[in-house]
């Protein structure tokens, strides 16, 4: 029987930049070998000083121009609403630049290479700590069609973002089609669940995935090639 | 300190038109007050007799006719693929009609009404077995901007589809903007990751969810209305 636990890992620090993620998990005591490791964006951003300051009457000012140099196009627009494309690729409202848990007159941006920031954290914990864990850095993204943020994987270092069971055949002796999964972005949801909003959780430990998922990979291989994208 | 536990729940029995869902559930013995149950489509569908059996040589002309009836338009298509909107309003590829664990020449249709199955499962198991729990119909979606699919809450009884967190204030004093949150395909993303798709696990017991989540909605709430939706 498949059995999976997740749980918030209580964080009393404040998250600044330079503070060691890795680090800041180890001290918490409560990683194992085999665990995957959830970081928010918010948590990854603060730490890489990924943190924009400004006196209140500049704010709009600066969120605007933020928003331009974070874009590489704007796909929708309505009222204050834009959903864009980023650099990344990742199609979000407004390039994931977020006001929430930094502050008054601050806002957050992307980090620049989230996959290069979930693999910092893991190799850390797996060199200077001995422990082998997978990281995942998620983000809260709407979707087209249905109501309601979830969270997704920006980052990944130590687990495969999609697991392809293409070919794979059921009990029944189908063959099975449409069964690429994209168990990053089900693993970042199901760490949603335990997260404070209000408490701003920065990390979620889950234990007990399936060992093959284990392995290298992006989160860019998450990003469907606009060319293929029959809604972009 | 939030803690969630995930679990499949073994089922041995095979689900044939007729089998009651809740009293194969309440049988297992696994079910407490307060859990909620996540039972997949092709369970539901099974169980309400919406799998259709065709001759070898007439199978693709009845999965033509069934994807035609099933669906309100067809959004896009390439190839053999069809992105419809179905009766209900989901968006999915081929109408959600699948052929994956309902033996060869047959296959489902998603249930007529899965809001209405995921309530007949949640009052039985209370008036019948005494058990207080909320129940998740989940499907398996693809995404528009992402590859992978996931899985995704098609009906719902007793649990609130999305919690609105708007309004909330994080401990900063920023008001929060963005946070509708739908956590009920959050927990049917969760479910998934524990489910074995070769021997098609139709029940996940997710336990130690905010009691604050539990109340009546339906997944037509997370259907986005087209007018609003800026992809469709």
């Amino acid at each position: 029987v498949r059995r999976l636990e997740i749980v918030a890992i209580p964080y009393e620090g404040e998250i600044r930049e330079g503070t060691n993620l890795a680090d800041a998990l180890a001290a918490t005591g409560l990683l194992a070998n085999g665990d995957v490791v959830c970081v928010t964006q918010k948590a990854v951003s603060k730490a890489e000083g990924r943190v924009v300051h400004a006196p209140p009457e500049e704010l709009e000012a600066r969120l605007d121009e933020a928003l331009r140099a974070e874009s590489r196009r704007i796909l929708r627009q309505r009222g204050p609403l834009r959903i864009v494309e980023t650099h990344h690729g990742f199609v979000c409202a407004n390039a994931g630049i977020d006001r929430s848990n930094v502050g008054g007159d601050a806002f957050s941006l992307l980090p620049l290479d989230p996959d290069r920031s979930a693999r910092a954290i893991r190799d850390r914990l797996r060199h200077r700590h001995g422990l082998g864990v997978a990281v995942i850095v998620t983000d809260t993204f709407g979707r087209a069609w249905r109501e309601g943020v979830t969270d997704v994987a920006i980052g990944v270092a130590g687990i495969r973002a999609i697991v392809d069971l293409r070919g794979t055949r059921d009990w029944s002796g189908t063959e099975l089609r449409v069964t690429e999964v994209c168990v990053a972005d089900e693993l970042a949801a199901a760490a949603n669940l335990v997260v404070d909003k209000a408490a701003g959780t920065p990390f979620v430990r889950i234990r007990g995935i399936d060992a093959s998922w284990f392995g290298e990979s992006s989160a860019r291989s998450i990003v469907r090639e606009p060319a293929r994208d029959l809604f972009r």
